[in-house]
């Protein structure tokens, strides 16, 4: 089986390819070829034994991906976007990249089709951000989508279009749509979101981190361990079981900043919570405010997505992955 | 003011026209300038004292929207589209005229914004198309859009440009998803939906009509006068009332066939209800069941938005708009 990963030098397409590559198959298959594009050049995934070609291109381009889609993979993982924080500060960008760039992948998919038979399966990486605003504190799947972002608006698009071209026969399509992915691992970054990683990750390694929000803010979170599950486990299902309704939200744990820290001293002790300073910021205070804080997803457990049930498995998954299975000792 | 109308050469935006042109004025302004714009040349309204330019020209065309807006119109009424049909025999067709207009129309406003001041209104034609396959009976707004057509797709995606749009200060915007338009004026045409009206229509006048469904297909349906209504009452509504849901259901009609017919028999009596022949066509039902039924459209009608509330005035409608108030005497 030949896989194909857009965005994969991004933090999830790099653990999504380097799982791949360690289990050597997906969805009970064996993966011979791996083929990894963003817009720097990925890297190759660790012990890979068939063949991994990384590439730099920008999908985002007309022509670039019916040139990429020539080798025909048989899945396509479609994780290539511009942030959301990136896609609210400039338009035009946002919408070539996050909107065009789908269009454009699914355009080559009907051209190469009108060569010759090939329907891959398109597994599209979509977010709770298609929700926003003034919502319920649990929402199901029948639940409209009302981003409060341009990123928002870009990903509920591209759902539509997913669905419209699975319904014609085009793919077999799938969107998931991500929660915010707790504990991300690398420095801290500039996104609203970033806060929740932060409180956890730094104070385990002994650095002081910053909350900008209220321990009260609650909010829906999976580890990357997780969500790289949800990739591999949607390249195997049956998406006739999806009964035309392609994107579905991710499980995960509807869980407050307090909860967060409570589960954080479990593992760390009081002396690492000691390193979270509270410096309210009003401007994430106002964004977070319009965040989704959970979801039902029975539809997705039903079809066989997991993830974390509590916050001390999320810390556990990346003191694993992240830092050798240990956590060093606060003087 | 300066009203504009693309699409004005269809049915709903002619009658628009000419209301609009009768009333010379629009929420409870002046209007001084009308300009309708059309792949063909739209008709000049009747009795409009002020300025009329009508426009052949095609908003699927790079360029096209920017020059066309050079006149900067106080209210645009965007009614361009693929209908239902055509968009799905042809994809790239209907991507291109029904969300590639849209997004043409919205980045020349933004260009045009860096040349000036002008926040226009803009009033889209969405559908209840954005709507299908497995719903309840009863839609509410905070439905989510499941269109099975993709033309539906095609609205729903400018639904998200639309409010998109609006959230970021280019435009005050506000999309109408209207109800199929019963008694469509003019000939019997090949729209799956076209059975709704041409029952009704044909026997009025002595001709046969042929319904293709069971007389128990329930549907959603509002009149031509009712339709254009919903259209001049978006022009002056307080779109800070719309709380950033900025598409929403019109109010119409949840009614039968059967209940259509018994509403022809009262008005025209039994002859006209034996003009319609029963000749079932599995490629219409089969269509006509992904179709929505019925809808909870409280927050329209809260938003003062009105239709008919029986079908003996959707009849009524069409005999004083259409037939000068009088239906011939059957023999």
């Amino acid at each position: 089986m030949h896989v194909m990963i857009l965005g994969g030098a991004g933090m999830v397409g790099r653990k999504l390819a380097e799982r791949i590559a360690r289990d050597g198959s997906l969805a009970g298959k064996a993966v011979d070829h791996l083929s990894l594009i963003d817009v720097v050049t990925p890297m190759t995934p660790h012990g890979f034994l068939g063949a991994t070609d990384c590439t730099a291109a920008d999908l985002s381009e007309a022509g670039v991906a019916a040139e990429v889609l020539k080798s025909r993979p048989d899945v396509i993982f479609h994780l290539a976007a511009v942030v959301s924080g990136e896609a609210e500060a400039d338009l035009e960008k946002g919408y070539r990249v996050n909107l065009d760039g789908m269009r454009f992948l699914l355009d080559a998919i009907r051209g190469a089709q009108a060569q010759g038979a090939w329907k891959p399966r398109l597994v599209f990486a979509s977010s709770i951000a298609v929700f926003g605003g003034d919502m319920p504190d649990v929402i199901g799947d029948d639940y409209f989508s009302t981003p409060q972002t341009s990123y928002g608006a870009q990903k509920a698009m591209c759902e539509l279009l997913l669905a419209d071209h699975a319904r014609r026969g085009f793919i077999e399509g799938i969107g998931l749509r991500l929660p915010t992915v707790v504990v991300r691992p690398g420095k801290p970054n500039l996104a609203a979101s970033g806060f929740f990683s932060n409180i956890i990750r730094e104070p385990l390694v002994g650095l002081p981190a910053v909350l900008p929000v209220s321990d009260r803010v609650r909010h829906w979170m999976a580890s990357p361990r997780a969500t790289v599950g949800f990739f591999t486990h949607a390249a195997g299902l049956d998406t006739a079981r999806l009964r035309g309704r392609n994107s579905l939200t991710m499980p995960g744990l509807s869980i407050t900043v307090a909860e967060q820290i409570a589960a954080l001293e479990k593992i760390a002790g009081p002396k690492a919570v000691a390193l979270i300073k509270r410096e309210p910021d009003e401007r994430i205070i106002r964004i977070v405010d319009t965040w989704a804080r959970g979801f039902d997803t029975s539809r997705a457990a039903s079809l066989g997505f997991l993830a974390e049930t509590k916050f001390e498995d999320i810390i556990q998954v990346h003191i694993e992955d992240e830092l050798g299975g240990e956590i060093p000792v606060l003087g």
